[in-house]
């Protein structure tokens, strides 16, 4: 564990300076963050170094002209020319900062516009588990029979012997090399078709794209390009969206990259965005928001492994429903208004382009299907990802997002719910809260001397607090008596040097302020938001269990998913009531098993039809109208909960 | 059987004039015609009883615009107002023939783009012919399943307890009353379903499309709107285009309409067309020119029968290849090049919009499968039609058109052969040849005496001559040994009287010039077009015939399709040595079978199958390679044959 003191700070700054021949100050404007580096670095890492983050969607090529900037002298700094500069913006010494080296002291102003909130948000851990799935698929859990895929045919050029039309002899190549009894074929591949297959000498690559149990042909090129073929999958969250990219004919994750859900200015949570939609009349700029966050995803991804977008066959979502029907543009509205239900729950794979998604385009856009308004296709791919629906014993899945869903059940029965949890735990709604990200504390521990050891994302130093290190921290509050069972902090004189008064009420500091960042601290408000989250889950989970009959002691499993961060410390999530007591080593934590379960999905067939099967057989139970819900969100209101007995183990 | 002779013919005249209070003279330019008509008469009536077919896709309602005329001056005519008509076009004089009444004598001018160079075909026979189909399809010989069908769907709205989404929700009702497991839906309906499911409440019409195995919601509308829905099946000739509007709640042929082929001016055969489409990139063109003639009849038959272009869902086309081709812009360059292929033999249907056939946005556009290039699904819906397919028996089926196909087989086998024919007895390529329409000799005889009795299509004085009429026409001037078994003139004092040299050579008169239209003759050189038809077709059959071993005994039946008039006299078809020499009872006319397998298809899935069966099992022959083919010709083109043995009823 790195724990970053005020001392090893200092350190980490000294060993910079030595490190450095000579340097030259970059003061950014408004924040007036300033920073010291060498001589000829790029302005776009200095920038990051000063915890600023620019948005850059090329990822420092000079490609995507998002990380503009303006410097007060332009002898300041040397830049590479570019065609993304105005005349008008060269006069006024805009800049982009990734094609900029700092030549000597440099004031530079970021428009608002072009900050990023927090860093982007990593993914390793993520891929590496992906990895194992992929290993799933292929060793037969799922056969790997991906929902696109391009095969190459081989045919024998007509003659006047066999006099098969170009369309038949294509179909006929087909099906020998696949199982495709139902095969349809779009106009435009038809009217090409002829000119292609005669210039190619009938040796073409067909790209086949499954739409239920239809296969289509979705496009025909010359020659063989089947080493080619691409897809997106996208984890589509109401704070964070997730892409990763996958190479097809490998099973593989080739890359990964996430960004803020850029309808957030419309409302933190999704009711609020339909809301907004409905009285300023913007579903088309709410899906205008997602679509271009997709897209800008997929461009970053494409333009930073050198994939041509053509090449990009298949994008899969998998997200809750409201999410899904924005990127589709169905009407969302009925989703917060009883009788609560979708457009649809199965959604019938479309052409990308149809939804402005931009990759090859005949490129095929997959949802995965979902249960209810309230429980979406990413619940689905939890469940597919964790195989509950495949075990006799009984499971308990808990998805901790911007809503919590629940899920009990084995392979005989599931059954559902979704607690409004709210996005605390994302880091939304927390005065310091962020996602899981480079400098956020994923990890904390309070010593018993009262010092605060943690780790942040990247080592680097703090810029906030993502899930997993707000897990903690609640947890350490309690185990530390700075905060009593109902969440309110107490007058402990080991925590009195770290309490204050802040704008927003008491607040509890976690790390101090530093040159370039800002004190990290934990209010009231932020308890008090984390508390109603992890009461919304655990009465949701008792009210599923109670429905059931299903004692604590009957679960054989809990996964908890959610996007916390890598290193989520599980027992917290008991302690401070949000999972039942089971033992630790029942207790999983699995991620996010929303795009995990869609890349499964895009690999195997099979996967697609588990995937249907699960969503048609889960039961929904409504919390709003369930008679023991709100009394049991009361009882889950107290940390751990009011009813001790439920938490045997915190009492010794 | 009328008989027109000159003394009738004055009597015709001398009928109308009496019937008629005041009268005043039309004279058409540049023709000259002139015709009496009582004042007051309509100018498009005016302009057909001279036999002047002026064009007109409305029939006559002052809507399409198309009948254009210029009168010498404004007063001699009364028009209605008509926005149809610039202030340019009004100072001019121009006017619609059709919303114009004649007040005294006047000259009118006609623009050569506006006249039809005959009138439009009759259809009447083949409607009748259809109505008996249709009574198959509802008697069970194959069941009544439309392509495309509308369906009322009263569903229950969701509530709390009962929370699917709407697609899935329709898919349960749509499924409770069809047999559809493989259902697809496209984005844009999904789209819209939730605003229309719930203004409706959820009642509504359904429109659902086969695609292959699969069912497309094509439409969804409020309310029930399923006594409304229409069909055309078109007949895609290369010399003519037939339509027939059908009412698919109630399997009944509404109305029907037909229209030259416009390409007509790129060649006569679709060889000509292609080469030129070819040599002048004007492939899109001579599409736009197909399209155009679908649509002017599509529009014809809606406006007449006062239906609305959006509630007809349906097209079918059968045709030859190329002229599918020519329609869905496929390209048909490898149908004259060796080896000879198509794009496709069996189209997968498409949206009619994507091809620019204008009916319902979202309606369908299905192309009967064909064999080959040479043998197309004009053919297929002839032996789908004839149920030569079905019986144990062996049948021969031949359809006259531009091109001359032959099919010869039973349940077991099938086998198939073109021979390019030419038009001829399509009345193409023929002096006064012409389509089966009003005025058209269809049925001739030569009396003893040498005068001939002739009728024509709406007993009119005759314009042209027909397919049958020029069938009976060869077939009696052998008889009457005018021709020789070479079909050369000969000098008979019997037929000296009618016997003229023309610009072209030697000619006949079969009908003498009267008032307002012109001597009808055949001409050498038409009948050597005949026997070259004739004699391809005939060394067809017999190439099908000895492949297959088959003798003429061995014929249990012979079907003759094409559009020659509705009144063929089958024994002429032998006579000329057209048709094998087998009894007459044995022969039997089928019309236009090319519409009328479309119109099977339409109404049931079943006959779609067995067409796609029938396409698929036919084995085709290539005459141009086959080894005997040329000497059958050659033999062939005698009148019957050089081997009179072959014809055993002619020596009697």
């Amino acid at each position: 564990m790195y724990c970053i003191e005020h001392n090893e700070l200092k350190q980490y700054d000294i060993k910079m300076e030595q490190s450095v021949k000579k340097n030259c100050k970059v003061c950014f404007e408004p924040s007036g963050l300033e920073i010291e580096v060498p001589v000829g670095s790029v302005l776009l890492e200095a920038a990051h170094k000063a915890g600023i983050y620019l948005s850059s969607i090329c990822g420092g090529d000079g490609y995507c002209g998002k990380c503009k900037v303006i410097v007060e002298h332009s002898e300041q700094i040397q830049s590479r020319p570019t065609p993304l500069l105005t005349p008008d913006e060269i006069r006024k010494n805009v800049v982009l900062a990734c094609q900029t080296h700092v030549l000597s002291d440099v004031t530079v102003t970021v428009p608002k516009s072009h900050t990023l909130e927090t860093s982007q948000i990593l993914m390793d851990s993520d891929a590496h588990r992906f990895s194992q799935i992929a290993g799933e698929v292929r060793e037969g859990i799922f056969k790997f029979d991906p929902l696109v895929q391009k095969i190459f045919v081989d045919m024998s050029p007509p003659t006047v012997h066999d006099h098969t039309a170009d369309h038949e002899r294509l179909y006929l190549a087909i099906r020998e090399q696949t199982d495709t009894p139902i095969m349809q074929t779009g106009f435009r591949i038809l009217q090409k078709l002829p000119g292609l297959l005669t210039c190619c000498n009938y040796k073409a690559t067909v790209t086949l794209g499954r739409r239920g149990k239809t296969t289509e042909v979705i496009e025909v090129e010359p020659g063989n390009n089947c080493s080619k073929n691409y897809a997106v999958a996208v984890d589509l969250g109401t704070t964070t969206v997730v892409a990763h990219l996958i190479d097809l004919t490998k099973a593989a994750t080739i890359d990964t990259e996430a960004t803020y859900n850029s309808q957030i200015n419309f409302g933190e949570d999704y009711i609020r965005r339909i809301i907004y939609a409905e009285e300023n009349d913007a579903f088309n700029e709410l899906q205008n928001r997602i679509v271009n966050d997709v897209n800008n995803l997929i461009i970053t991804l494409a333009t930073r492994q050198k994939i041509d977008l053509q090449e990009i066959t298949t994008v899969i979502c998998a997200g809750n429903t409201a999410m899904v029907h924005f990127l589709l543009n169905l009407d969302p509205r009925r989703i917060r208004r009883e009788p609560y239900i979708a457009t649809a729950s199965f959604i019938p794979p479309i052409r990308a382009a149809e939804a402005g998604v931009q990759i090859n385009k005949r490129g095929l856009l997959y949802c995965l299907p979902s249960v209810a308004a309230y429980v979406g296709s990413d619940i689905v791919a939890g469940i597919l990802t964790t195989r509950i629906f495949t075990r006799k014993g009984i499971s308990l899945f808990a998805d901790i997002g911007t809503n919590g869903e629940v899920v009990l059940g084995n392979r005989d029965w599931l059954v559902c719910a979704s607690s409004s949890a709210g996005p605390a735990f994302e880091g939304s709604g927390v005065k310091h809260g962020m996602r899981a990200g480079a400098g956020a504390i994923e990890k904390l521990n309070i010593l018993d001397n009262g010092s605060i050891e943690f780790k942040t994302i990247g080592n680097r130093p703090p810029v906030g607090i993502c899930g997993s290190g707000l897990l903690d921290s609640l947890a350490e509050l309690l185990i530390h008596n700075i905060i009593d069972r109902t969440g309110r902090f107490k007058a402990d004189p080991k925590a009195e040097p770290r309490l204050s008064e802040g704008e927003e009420g008491r607040q509890f500091q976690l790390a101090p302020a530093y040159n370039g960042s800002h004190e990290i601290v934990i209010t009231q408000a932020d308890i008090d938001n984390l508390v109603r989250s992890k009461a919304g889950v655990f009465a949701a989970i008792k009210v599923l269990m109670e429905s059931t009959q299903t004692k604590t002691q009957d679960l054989d499993a809990v996964y908890l998913a959610g996007g916390f961060g890598n290193f989520l410390n599980v027992r917290q999530a008991v302690t401070i009531g949000m999972l039942p007591d089971v033992p630790l080593e029942k207790i999983h934590f699995v991620g996010n098993t929303s795009i995990a379960g869609a890349k499964t999905v895009l690999l195997s067939r099979k996967a697609l039809e588990a995937a249907e099967k699960i969503a048609k057989s889960m039961t929904y139970f409504d919390l709003m109208s369930h008679p023991t819900y709100m009394d049991e969100f009361i009882q889950a209101s107290f940390l751990p909960h009011t009813d001790l007995s439920l938490f045997p183990s915190l009492k010794t």
